[in-house]
């Protein structure tokens, strides 16, 4: 069995599910840790900043540090920083998104008509006005980016919209198709791989859910593991077009492949 | 030239843009009139009531009672009122939708879980909670009605979200797709026809959207009357796979034939 170097890990249905941790999911990240393996979070939860997720990591006895967790909101600022490093932004999103872009000294423009870009990340007080506001800038010129495609949020009152949904409303009105950021697309992943600093070949990609890591992984040339603890049923498995280089039931499968 | 008992005619770029009447309108509402030709106004907007419609035609010198107007909010009360007389609706909208379905008899209910119908006009004052209450409602089997498709609305600040986009949340985010009920759809002409009291063969709608006013009355199986004063350049005629049986510059050429 081939030995990683690196590994990429999703966090809902991989390490926990809401706030309850996933069996094994401490003593699979202590394994990482006592073989000095380096290792990245992949969230594509935009609403969070990395330290509220390493917290909540931490509460729940998996090792972690901000500077281990990569959330599509810290993604999407990179990427834009890449493009135009003193870009302004109209924003509809929460703290996760608004930090990540002035921590990459992006300036967050309060008009939204004449901006470089209007960025989208979930917004739970989103109004119509602004997303009126945003339509006229995409169609003045402003670049469209989203920080992921997620339609709905696994929540304890059910499955709620989530970012894919309400930045469907700018593109369904626009007719403009933004640029997503966030798993399966190839920038969260390249701006990890980048991070992580060892060779692609030696990097494994870990997460439950199909449409989201595993095409993350596979769209971006790693390795993958497969786990079924989170929303993608094993008997799935069988109809993946594309199947992971691995799966195990559950992370405790995996652990003595560290 | 065929004489026609019966007019359905379209609002806005057919009798007015924004607040300004267009020329001719009042004359061609004027010689109906006359000749004691029964006709309807044929409006997808759903946030206005009947009243309001007519008193701004009125204030245009364009004739009209609100018993001439229907409305996508009523066309989609009738709607709902015919499939289920005590149905329980749960509202995304505005004073149009809501008056229309109190009209009918039918109850507005606070709580979306557990309602027969979620019902989605344009709301400018939406939150995220609300459309996170219908998504819940939607999958858990309540019915989904949508006033109307139209993704923009003209306004003097630009084209902002119109009901379409807006819907386009709920759909994207539960997968379920809604009944709708307005123009090109026959459920708001079959309204109209029956309101009209003519029968069809005699019977013509007159519009300036190819993509709501032309194709309603094609669907509909009956005669259109296009007009190049509103949203759809006459340049794109010659490029409709199905053509309007009659088009004019503007509704001056067409009163002769009243």
């Amino acid at each position: 069995m081939k030995k990683f170097k690196g590994y990429l890990i999703d966090l809902d249905g991989t390490m926990y599910r809401g706030s309850e941790p996933i069996a094994s999911a401490a003593d699979f990240i202590n394994a990482l840790n006592k073989k000095n393996i380096p290792y990245l979070f992949l969230t594509n939860n935009s609403t969070s900043t990395p330290e509220n997720v390493s917290d909540r990591l931490n509460q729940m006895n998996i090792t972690s540090t901000s500077r281990h967790v990569i959330t599509s909101s810290l993604a999407t600022a990179k990427f834009i920083k890449h493009q135009k490093s003193d870009a302004n932004c109209f924003v509809i999103g929460e703290e996760g998104l608004y930090k990540a872009l002035q921590q990459e000294g992006l300036t967050i423009s309060e008009e939204a008509y004449g901006s470089d870009y209007v960025v989208v990340g979930l917004d739970r007080g989103v109004t119509y006005k602004k997303i009126a506001e945003a339509c006229i800038a995409i169609r003045a010129g402003a670049e469209f980016i989203s920080t992921n495609r997620d339609v709905s949020i696994p929540t304890e009152h059910g499955l709620l919209p989530g970012n894919g949904a309400i930045t469907s409303v700018i593109e369904v009105s626009t007719g403009k198709h933004p640029i997503y950021i966030g798993k399966p697309e190839t920038i969260i992943m390249n701006e990890a791989i980048s991070e992580l600093g060892v060779a692609k070949q030696d990097i494994v990609m870990v997460g439950d859910n199909y449409d989201t890591d595993i095409l993350a992984g596979i769209n971006s040339g790693i390795d993958t593991l497969m786990v079924f603890t989170g929303v993608t049923p094993y008997h799935e498995y069988s109809s993946f077009d594309k199947k992971p280089n691995y799966h195990v039931k559950n992370l405790s499968e995996w652990i003595d492949h560290i």
